[in-house]
């Protein structure tokens, strides 16, 4: 299993526009908006990563309950990786523990999964397998 | 102003030896650890960025403040620019609220000064100029 990049680094925020203009400031721009599971969500491209902003929109988001916890801020990271049903696999295996133990349908249509962050020292890793893109 | 690349993104933790061990499980292996005022530190790279796992080595480290107040986990984002004295002016002539006035001395001997997180959508983000590698 080899990780190839951080591809990006989630924030939850209660206002995305407001987040959106902060990173702005720092010459960091949105180049991409999309709404997933109730999740309203801007990718802000940094090199071969990006920040990932996220602001929930209804009740009962894992994003929102985040919040609702531990208040704004630093949220998961997402590892990008060649194969991720091969990943998942080898991390059941190394007893890693796993929140989805198969892949889904994460941003940008790619196949995501998270793991357990008591496996992973505190830490919501996410991992992508990224989609071809279309035609 | 520019930012070339996320640098590291700082993960907090109470024992550096079980999440660097951890982080290997997942394939991310430490290429160097140094202590630096009362933490210590381990860098594992992905690609052009690193994941920074951070220790406090005795009482009254910012990093173990955080430990205290919001647990383990990630902690801050560092991101490179070409020269951190410009980037510091002209963020201070946007009204962003500075940690650190003007640049000190961070890990691997780079230039570095932290924001303040009520300027930046509640994350704590460093900034960086790389020092040239010694001849």
């Amino acid at each position: 299993m080899r990780i190839k990049r951080i591809e990006h680094v989630a924030i939850a925020v209660r206002d995305l526009d407001a987040a959106r203009r902060t990173f702005e400031t720092l010459g960091i721009a949105c180049d991409h908006e999309e709404t997933i599971n109730g999740v309203r969500l801007a990718m802000l491209p940094i090199g071969e990563s990006a920040l990932e902003l996220l602001e929930p929109q209804r009740e009962g988001t894992r994003t929102g309950e985040w919040i609702e916890q531990r208040g704004e801020g630093l949220y998961h990271i997402c590892l990008e990786v060649e194969d991720i049903e091969a990943a998942l696999a080898e991390l059941r295996g190394k007893g890693v523990a796993l929140l989805d133990e198969a892949p889904r349908t994460g941003h940008g249509g790619h196949r995501i999964a998270f793991l357990d962050p008591r496996s992973t020292a505190g830490v919501l890793v996410e991992l992508v397998e990224m989609a071809a893109p279309a035609a």
